[in-house]
């Protein structure tokens, strides 16, 4: 088994932080993103969507997306659970799963790739014929960052975690998509708004968190 | 417990497909969309996502999410299994869930929601400010849609059903986004792609489609 890591990207760093909470070790190879080593031939014959993080099972299955990745390791391993212990917290780990990537990574996701020239014609990230930038996405993808931390901020009043009083990966998830927002110059969310501070406090300090 | 639902959108259909292939029977609320029966404050205060399906559990817990829903009654009655049964096939289901989302029920959604006039000012699903519709985005969705179609119609050249050989959700969600599409007038795949229809064809034919 092997995994094609990459430096600084958001979707390998979900996968290494699940990792190291999980205490999993893995073969790495790691992709240089800024080279543009996963566009290269080699690479593309490895994986055709030209993405990080890729698991290549010893059969010869690749498991191309982040949380795929996590799924099977969590199969394979259940303790520490991370997707939920019951079927409610479960549910609500996929809740707020889907919400923080359509809501929140998604939102970075348009305000980044729409704007910087670096992505001209590959507004998408992964195996699509050009796909131009469209300016107007930055604003939408600003208001979007914006409606979701209130919304986040609010509900971090009410628990210690996303999906409870419990450290699952919708806390991995939300953590490096609201880092990917800081990263690119999205207003940091940190400065106005104490719930969200006290919850992003608590899960960097998590040796996890710099993996 | 109850289950908010709502005929036509892909969203809720998601969930009664899968509740039929489980035999599953819950109690429903149906919400009339096209009477923007979803925005009124008697239901935004169930839901203030104002999105269909919702489910309310008897603690108060709702849960706002198709996939999040299902995962709730995956756990709830393991059997018949339809979020893989290995840890392998647990990482495809989701891998293909999160791409059919990315790549194409959001091509569908784009393309649509960006488009329509009933949708101005609204053009993403959910608890938004204002979201102004862009109309470059119909073309962006419409090049996705071009691109899915292909690479998934390649992929069911080589199995019988998106994960392998035994039907699962993401059989479901393809099977929502595609018909989706089709009824939002995307070109219709079936007619020039041989595998894509043979794999439309046999998953349509399941008495669940017709939930």
């Amino acid at each position: 088994m092997k995994l094609y890591d990459g430096a600084w990207a958001p979707s390998p760093r979900r996968v290494r932080i699940y990792l190291a909470e999980k205490r999993i070790y893995v073969e790495r190879v790691v992709i240089d993103l800024k080279q543009g080593e996963h566009l290269t031939p080699a690479f593309v014959g490895i994986n055709p969507q030209r993405q990080l993080p890729a698991l290549l099972l010893d059969d010869g299955t690749l498991l191309d997306d982040s949380l795929a990745i996590c799924r099977y390791f969590e199969a394979l391993q259940p303790d520490p659970p991370l997707f939920g212990t019951d079927p409610r917290e479960i549910g609500l780990v996929e809740a707020w799963l889907r919400r923080i990537e359509h809501d929140c990574f998604q939102a970075v996701a348009l305000a980044f790739r729409n704007r910087v020239p670096a992505f001209a014609g590959r507004a998408l990230s992964g195996q699509w014929p050009r796909i131009e930038q469209i300016p107007d996405l930055v604003e939408r993808g600003r208001s979007m960052w914006s409606a979701f931390i209130e919304l986040f901020d609010a509900h971090l009043t009410r628990q210690s975690y996303v999906a409870g009083e419990a450290f699952t990966m919708a806390d991995i998830a939300a953590l490096v998509a609201i880092d990917f927002g800081i990263d690119t110059r999205l207003p940091d969310p940190r400065e106005r708004h104490a719930a969200l501070a006290r919850w992003h406090a608590a899960v960097s300090s998590r040796p996890s968190a710099a993996a």
